[in-house]
């Protein structure tokens, strides 16, 4: 069945924003939305409330960009790891994906994208200025480039250490285990610790 | 990858809630929000409240329990409708349905859900009383039960000719050009408009 009509605006509003998630088109949004509607409000205002707090309230901590719920991230935070070696990754997923390897006992660097000239992201948009500026600081002997596998990813790569060459620390990449072509947060945990274990002087 | 851990508590609330929507898993659930987290505060508190307003704001019509943003919903309130004939539904999709079909001009009058004893639903959690007072009150001549035609379907069907066959109106069915064991709202809109054009008295 088709719904070329909504018997009510507000139901017809709360399925148009579910549609507009990646991979929810409009008659999954409607059965979520129904699904919702069969609930207690207070059920639904928690999960109204939980998206918008998240939004809201959530912290990108301060040294690593990372998603945090304080100033400072849990990881930036733990005086166990070591803080001569940044692992650079794109995003909150990849931070979460090389965590869940347990190889990685330096600090992270989010950039928050790569550049990508087709989608209109360049150096200034990502985190690269504050990443300099903690290896001018001193303290890191190590960078990694955890990018992911892709054109974009070596783009970056190649940017990165045109910046970073400059200084005397080793700039280095995961080991290629990682397949050509994919994106990191789907490769699987084996590959991937293996791959960060097994990092390379990064080559141009 | 799994996510055994993730970096913000608010981040975990948040997939906990998108995870117990129908059909969304973990994974999904937190692609989802690390959608939302990626736009803008606006869009993401537009999101929130729309789910929130749905379920605060919105009206179920006072006659016939159909979903409304009135008191009064637009079908209920439609002076050009045959208000002699009341089709009896389970639920707002099958009104939706039924809607679509461009075939039925009388009014609903949805139960809100069909008796199911294996589910805890007996005759007096659904609205089958304000649907006797309608009859009772006069000038409905014809009853349609327009219910799915599943076991529970049949039983809610025997439960209302029961209540209802006192009355001098007649009770009628869908046409059996819904296939047997269908949920309604899934069934195409031209069998459907068939089925209740060829709608046969209720036979026992």
């Amino acid at each position: 069945m088709s719904f070329r009509e909504y018997p009510s605006k507000l139901l017809e509003n709360a399925v148009n924003e579910f549609a507009t998630l990646p991979g929810i088109g409009r008659k999954t949004a409607f059965r979520l939305v129904m699904n919702l509607l069969r609930r207690d409000a207070g059920d639904v205002r928690k999960f109204g409330e939980s998206i918008i707090r998240l939004h809201d309230e959530v912290y990108y901590c301060k040294i690593c960009n990372n998603i945090s719920d304080t100033e400072i991230c849990s990881i930036c935070n733990d005086m166990n790891r070591d803080r001569s070696v940044i692992c650079v990754v794109e995003n909150i997923q990849d931070v979460m994906a090389i965590e869940n390897t347990h190889q990685f006992k330096g600090l992270y660097h989010v950039l928050g994208g790569i550049i990508s000239p087709i989608d209109g992201i360049g150096p200034s948009d990502l985190k690269i200025d504050s990443l300099e500026e903690k290896v001018k600081s001193g303290g890191v002997k190590e960078i990694i480039f955890a990018l992911s596998t892709t054109m974009e990813g070596d783009t970056t790569n190649y940017y990165l250490f045109k910046r970073l060459n400059k200084y005397t620390i080793s700039l280095t990449t995961l080991a290629r285990g990682v397949a050509i072509g994919d994106e990191l947060e789907y490769t699987d945990e084996i590959t991937l610790g293996r791959a960060i274990n097994n990092r390379n002087p990064y080559q141009q």
